[in-house]
């Protein structure tokens, strides 16, 4: 019988932006192996509905509990706000989301308790940032705005562009006049406009990468769950990184990699493409 | 048995966009019934692959076929060029798109046989526009420019807005450089940015609209096969438009019925929820 401690972890989006947090896993759990799949036959998830989020959602964890993973990270805002709830008791397996995490530290970091929540329009409408901050901070005041424009100009490559920057702008211009001090960066490409949110928001706000404490979060469950990997990794001790993780995708394997290797720090090369709708 | 002059004629796209070529279809084949189809569970198809554009199109068929279509237009201009030539063979119904008829008129129209096409990724990647085009007029040069951050714009509502002006002047730029008489627009969401293209294009500029030619086409091709509504409908006779069209989407019938309401003439508001990937 197989140690589940050295089972895989499954990390899944609805495309590429999940990468930034399956980053952040790799920086602060070298010895974790990941199985990332990404949904891009079927990307954006944040323009859609609760019942196609679900129903996305739970092939996707079905097709990865057939990987054999220890643990899931639902890696997208919209799938956390909208899915993670409903899935949770169907899954007899550790899940977490990026939101819960996020939303703590966001309730924790603000000292004038007022927050800011950048996401996508089903993010948004879903509450749950809101909900959770107010679990950690009742007082806190959450004002939320849905950026339906950053994911494509993210994916089209306008990074620093000014018409991102006005874009952005126009967004940001009523979060900034309710002087939030700390702004969550609620979906996984907006960290990839950090350097226009530090811009217009200015040095005294904080802006939160929900990433980061998802990462600490998995660190501490797997660990209390007594399924963390200890470094021991036996036959895949001498693997090297590149080969260490899996990537899977419903669509175009060519664009995927490509954004990948943006993103992580070795080569994605291995990316095969699966029909999800079969799971 | 009933009579297939009195069956309808479906019309997909990958979500609402489509309804501009549903909307022709209306004006110019008054008699006719229409059953609409928006993919807005798994919108937009402009940057997926084309094995994805074909499995995603064929279950649309099929499902377009258990409605007793006697005819099927493909209303996406990337469906259209990505899968319609693989699916042809495979329906035994009539089933037209909307680049042939576009790219024919544009061949057509050009004096100076220097022909623009702005359309998404995948259909610019095809490279079907300038193939037809080549096809009627083998001397013209065409020019594509793949303009992704349309659709979003469009979809944001920013509509004449300066952003969206400046994003078209970006994209537009090179293909004014060229010195192009005539402009095809090749996806369906850009003929609500007319305005700001016009603007940009100037005056001499013709902009093609393949959504007038393929309702044309199907004119034709309804009356070359004998199956045109003759407008003696029976018990449809004095059913108002609203109840004369069906529409069906895959995700988030509210979203679709809003946008509906804005481009077409009267109500949608019988839209019905399907599961897309069953069929």
């Amino acid at each position: 019988m197989k140690d589940i401690r050295y089972a895989p972890i499954g990390v899944f989006d609805s495309g590429v932006g999940g990468l930034t947090v399956a980053r952040e896993i790799m920086r602060q759990l070298p010895d974790e192996r990941i199985v990332y799949f990404g949904d891009t036959a079927r990307v954006p998830y944040g323009s859609k509905s609760q019942d196609t989020i679900i129903r996305f959602s739970r092939q996707i964890v079905h097709f990865l509990r057939t990987k054999d993973v220890k643990a899931v990270v639902v890696a997208c805002n919209t799938a956390s706000a909208l899915a993670l709830e409903t899935l949770q008791p169907e899954v007899d397996l550790p899940i977490i989301g990026v939101v819960t995490p996020g939303a703590k530290v966001a309730a924790e970091t603000t000292a004038n308790g007022k927050i800011g929540v950048i996401a996508t329009e089903s993010t948004i409408e879903s509450q749950l940032y809101t909900r959770v901050i107010h679990e950690h901070n009742p007082r806190a005041q959450v004002f939320g705005k849905a950026c339906p424009l950053f994911v494509p100009l993210v994916e089209e490559g306008w990074i620093k562009d000014p018409v991102t920057v006005e874009v952005a702008n126009r967004y940001l211009e009523p979060l900034l006049a309710t002087g939030i001090d700390t702004l969550v960066m609620g979906c996984t490409h907006y960290p990839l406009l950090r350097s226009v949110l530090r811009q217009i928001m200015g040095e005294r706000v904080t802006l939160v990468n929900p990433a980061y404490e998802t990462a600490r979060e998995l660190k501490s469950l797997l660990e209390a769950e007594g399924i963390a990997n200890d470094g021991c990794r036996g036959d895949a001790k001498d693997t090297a990184q590149v080969g260490m993780h899996r990537f899977y995708v419903s669509d175009a394997a060519n664009r995927f990699r490509q954004f990948a290797n943006t993103i992580l720090p070795f080569g994605v090369d291995t990316t095969q493409l699966i029909h999800i709708e079969d799971y």
